[in-house]
């Protein structure tokens, strides 16, 4: 039995939290909040599957969602979309993801994605036959190089690939680079992939997304997902926002690979979002306060803070701790500390030697938090 | 933008349930109940919902689900399979059959299926780069012939896609053909898919099953669907049961593609299982009650109705009725007689021409059943 993915095992995600679970580990690996959704959304969730509808949804997605999801866009960037043909909802961000790429990259296709990057992106592109260019993004502020990516377009490169608010690394891109991608492609046949599923976290003025640039626009598939924004990550419910063409085109792999997304958890988050339109606003300041009290708590250790404007993850600089390289100290974290944490270099494809980083999940309740911070802190 | 899947439009799914929401038609098309699952299991999912995990399941599956399905499988099929290493919840059916797919097709393999088909294995096959072989079967019984069947293997078989209960003619396989198929690959590297999303829905005394041959199953990935057996098709669980080096590598795209699968309904479902082993035992002859009701009704119509031994699906042929083909046949009675239903041809490459035949669906109430055959009976 030959391998199509004979360089994948299993992800690092659910590495780490079985390690965790293993060890009775605080996990600060995987990201996810150890603490309850909003109560009404749960509410409606159970009255949806007790008394509406349990059957298939239509495979765009229901109604009622893709309305909602066109007002949030209209109210947070101001950009008007059609909610039947460029919305198509998704059984989570990754379908989105893996939809998108499997769409539009055909065989010998180049996709420049910037490293470190999601662990998903590569294996879609390479089953799709692509070759995946990387630009790479170096600590402390891991600012994309602009005449680096230029350099790396060609006739062959198909697909562009960004993340911001930015996972790991919790960066945010500025309004001059979503200017400098669009500069840098405009002529050229060439897509993008903008993966905001952190879009409403982040801690800053406003959200630098490509719904608000509106030529970029025309030209993307902006993907987002409910799980991070109603802290749901179990639900899987995503969406995928595009021009027509786009759209028709990533619903055909939609249609055959999961054809539609659970009908009652859809109704559900439509009318949540319509019923609650600011829902979505208060998640930036929720956020930031556990960023603070994770931040203060490990202030005064030998860890070094990397600055955090987005998502809910917090990079740890640990070389005045440990010569070890991150795997081997997220190994001994999660055995002899009792923290697990993510190593940054599994998302690097060639990782900076001289990088000791680790990942924090700081969607956790408040107690958690500083449990973990005090063992840290320890070191 | 060229297409990855130039051939490929909107499913017929969508489209006649669109059409029947249009014109107002009894939507006997698309295969989903129209009355509500067991309130028990709906009570499950409320409160697992409610006071339950709502966080990512395990990649694999929640425990208490996989635990359950290798009870279904060892109580209905006397089969042993490990629940860690050799079940793969899914996000539906569909999601577990284009992994499958995409795990073992590489460019340039043959895949073999059987004429009609359902419509999402041919799509995945051509994006892993296989090309499909097709052995015809033809009304009224669709056996499969053999020896056409070992006509088509070569060094460059790789796949046998099978479905049993099948979908779109309700024919089920008997023992004999997993024998027959079983000698034909059995000394070359081939393995098979079978479909046995209907593997609860059947009218003789057994379901055939890959999991009943066991030097087979050791061959196969096995995929069901509980959307089916719980009259839930729009909670989108499914699963997929191979052995361990397949499951390894079809675990690779699901970790990729949906990563888990919705915790709360896994939950309920799992519980369910395990406290009402005999669900599933009850779903034939609940079926078999409609199926019988249908047939009735149009017993002394013009139209010749077709065995129906599994599924809820019946043939019907209509060729003393019209000379239209059966996609044309299916746009009048949407249209003009208030039945939506499936032409047969969609599920051929090559329709056979003589062939005028239409699909229902009899998930459906029994006055509904009753009022569709009351228009068609007057044709
Ligand atoms: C799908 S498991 C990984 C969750 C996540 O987005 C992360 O931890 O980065
Ligand atoms: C996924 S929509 C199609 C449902 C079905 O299985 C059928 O009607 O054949």
């Amino acid at each position: 039995l030959t391998s199509k993915l004979p360089q994948v095992g299993t992800t690092i995600f659910t590495q780490m939290s079985s390690l965790a679970a293993q060890y009775g580990a605080i996990n600060l690996s995987q990201g996810f909040p150890d603490f309850s959704a909003d109560q009404a959304l749960l509410e409606r969730a159970s009255q949806a599957i007790l008394h509406g509808n349990n059957q298939y949804a239509p495979m765009t997605g229901l109604p009622v969602l893709r309305q909602a999801i066109q007002d949030l866009i209209a109210r947070h960037y101001n950009r008007q979309v059609n909610a039947d043909t460029e919305i198509t909802v998704t059984s989570g961000a990754s379908e989105a993801i893996f939809d998108g790429i499997t769409a539009l990259v055909n065989a010998g296709d180049d996709v420049i994605l910037f490293d470190p990057a999601y662990d998903l992106y590569e294996p879609a592109v390479s089953l799709a036959g692509g070759v995946c260019k990387r630009v790479v993004l170096k600590a402390p502020d891991f600012r994309p190089d602009w005449s680096e990516f230029a350099s790396l377009i060609t006739d062959k490169t198909r697909l562009v690939i960004i993340n911001t608010p930015h996972n790991p690394t919790g960066t945010c891109w500025q309004d001059d680079d979503l200017e400098q991608l669009w500069q840098a492609i405009k002529d050229r046949d060439v897509y993008v992939l903008s993966d905001e599923v952190y879009e409403f976290i982040h801690y800053q003025t406003q959200n630098v997304s490509v719904h608000r640039h509106h030529q970029l626009a025309e030209r993307s598939m902006v993907v987002s997902s409910f799980g991070k924004s109603f802290h749901l990550t179990g639900w899987k419910v995503g969406y995928v926002v595009a021009p027509e063409a786009i759209n028709r085109e990533l619903r055909k792999l939609h249609q055959y690979i999961t054809f539609s997304t659970v009908t009652p958890l859809q109704q559900a988050i439509g009318e949540h979002l319509l019923s609650t339109p600011t829902a979505s606003a208060e998640l930036s300041p929720f956020y930031q306060a556990k960023r603070d009290v994770l931040r203060e708590a490990l202030a005064s250790s030998r860890f070094r803070l990397l600055p955090c404007q987005g998502t809910y993850f917090q990079l740890l600089d640990y070389s005045e701790i440990s010569d070890l390289d991150d795997v081997a100290f997220c190994q001994y974290l999660v055995k002899e500390v009792g923290v697990a944490a993510i190593p940054v270099s599994v998302f690097y494809q060639n990782p900076p030697t001289e990088q000791r980083l680790i990942r924090l999940c700081f969607a956790k309740d408040e107690t958690t938090l500083l449990s973990a911070a005090q063992k840290l802190a320890r070191l």
